[in-house]
């Protein structure tokens, strides 16, 4: 608790909340409620694409009307990419117009994406996700006598980090034989050897793919359609992603069966599996933004910093809000094997800490609560100011 | 424990690792491994497809040689109606050659279709994936303002069981608005105007869907091609399924933003979010199969009872295998309403307490272990006999 700060407001779906006015005050809502806004998945103040608009200064006057209003002093904004440059715009526009109003970035993503973090908040839970269900998934079908080949689409438009987390699983005898990530140029035909040498040794083939894998022209493998060259291997345009269309491509040039499962938004949404690390690291960057704001840090993001040790420990850190808007943090180069098919043993040092479980009794927060074995999310009253 | 049993032999990939001669012993597998067994999704002892030749008698005088051989007098068989069917026929055979074998079938079906047991185990662990999975969909899609539709699609052949329980997400406030089973024909227009009569009141619409829907003219909706009057709103034969057709199809016609869902293998394997009840249900299936066996009963299938009772509470009893064998249970059409788009408040009562959570002190299984956060299945040696 600070004493500075009298009243928590949240902007009902983000930017967008303060431009149409619609916030509510945090406080008074239920604490037994509020508890439980560390289980409920997706954004349960609203979330936003809105981006400000840069010609005139309307949104940003609206803006600052709303925080001389309220009063508002310290303005906290959790997200990826998109968000930090919201964040960082509305810094400049304070400091040029001399409005006191302390700004910090929380890094929230499940892309990972965000630069000069070792990783962000949300990642951790969606990479568990992942590699818990493809092992279960895998198990499942090994049950079978019969060929099969598997593929799993995974989100990340050009970085890999979901689609790389796929190789935790491996960990539980039930991994992915092949990992093809956006960060290396994908080539169909290399990919249709390299599944073909499988087969000779696996009657089960496990392939995870990133859902935004192109070609050395450029196209992405979802923009392959029937006007070229590759109509003969589709018949046509298909409307699935990228795992659906190479799920294809293989029955057809394989002729064999195959089966392409899409993640979609379950990845995203499948708080059931939050790592408790995330979970616990998500509160503590919020914790760490609000110390910061008080203290009179604007303009910044928090950062994770991993400490050198056996053990996984890790402090918070600041960096300017300016080098991480619209900036991308891509899988290393060196994280990838030299095939492009595979990561190596370090990314599975980065990643697997993340999702591991750690000492309840050092975790600030309860884990989620759940009557009749169902999920039970925070249900806010949102009054509106 | 019973003093009658000398061995536990499993047949590698059911029936057909009898025929292949790939058995292997269960007690000399590593005690720590074969307790993780109810935490492995899937047969870990392999399943199979095959049917047993009915017009020769040389997959019966196989099965008998092996059975002879390692003086196999209790045959249990666990699956769905095929693997009741060769249980069925195993047993006529047994009693024909006046070979002594007690068998004994274990229901085992997320399909939950069997007839004359109140439920199926490996139901209610999927219907708990998937009614949570759709409530943390759901929870999260609302954080955005604009509009969505996202539509579910849910397995079950002719049994809308599965896609009936995605009704029980609504208990978190975040569950389906429309569901349709295969168990009523579907009309493609009633459809569109059930969704656009919701589009006027809500931002977010859930549909679930069962995979096997059907129109009046018995076409299922992954039978539409482009070769007839649906041409025109698919443009070509989709290679989705009917989640998917269905997006497409309210994409078209309501010319707004629809999502398609496909669960597909995950709601059978997610062993992560597997129901206490099921858990224990499954267990005791399997022990009341052995105590029957061995007081000399055979031909005949467990069932699950539930007694009438406030709290829910289940005892076990026993059907003819003839009757069990290729027979199907359909959700009652009166537990699907008038209109043919939801489950009635019947389902509900049915459904929940199988995924409730039960007192662990009453419970005879551990839970699952988990070391790194990810699942620890299984690993059994299956050093062949």
């Amino acid at each position: 608790k600070c004493p500075q700060i009298e009243h928590i407001y949240a902007a009902y779906h983000g930017v967008e909340g303060i431009l149409a006015k619609t916030l509510f005050e945090l406080g008074l809502e239920n604490k037994q409620e509020t508890a439980k806004l560390k289980s409920t998945p997706g954004a349960a103040l609203g979330s936003c694409r809105y981006k400000l608009h840069a010609d005139t200064d309307a949104d940003f006057a609206k803006v600052l009307a709303v925080f001389q209003k309220y009063n508002i002093r310290y303005f906290l904004y959790n997200g990826g990419n998109d968000s930090m440059d919201t964040c960082s715009r509305l810094a400049a526009f304070f400091k040029q117009v001399d409005y006191e109003c302390y700004v910090i970035g929380v890094p929230k993503t499940i892309d990972n994406d965000l630069v000069e973090t070792d990783h962000c908040p949300g990642y951790a839970s969606s990479a568990r996700f992942i590699s818990t269900m493809i092992s279960e998934v895998a198990c499942d079908a090994n049950s079978y006598t019969s060929e099969q080949i598997i593929v799993f689409e995974i989100m990340g438009r050009n970085a890999g980090w979901l689609a790389a987390s796929s190789s935790l699983a491996r960990l539980t005898g039930f991994g992915p034989d092949l990992i093809y990530l956006p960060e290396v140029v994908f080539d169909i035909e290399k990919f249709i050897e390299e599944v073909q040498a499988l087969r000779k040794q696996k009657r089960l083939i496990i392939i995870a793919v990133a859902e935004s894998l192109h070609l050395a022209d450029g196209r992405f493998i979802t923009d392959l359609s029937g006007e070229d060259e590759e109509d003969d291997v589709f018949g046509h345009k298909q409307q699935g992603g990228a795992g659906h269309i190479l799920a294809e491509i293989l029955k057809k040039r394989l002729n064999t069966k195959v089966r392409g499962i899409e993640f979609s938004l379950l990845q995203r949404a499948a708080n059931h599996l939050a790592s408790e690390v995330d979970l616990c690291e998500a509160y503590q960057v919020g914790r760490e933004a609000v110390l910061q704001a008080v203290n009179g840090v604007s303009g910044k993001m928090v950062t994770i910093k991993r400490k050198e040790a056996d053990t996984y420990e890790t402090t918070y850190g600041l960096v300017d809000l300016d080098e991480v808007a619209n900036a991308e943090k891509l899988v290393p180069r060196e994280w990838i094997n030299e095939a492009g098919n595979d990561v190596t043993a370090d990314f599975i040092n980065y990643c697997l800490p993340l999702i591991s479980n750690i000492d309840h009794a050092k975790a600030p927060l309860e884990l989620k609560l759940t009557s009749n074995g169902l999920p039970d999310f925070a249900k806010l009253e949102r009054n509106l100011l």
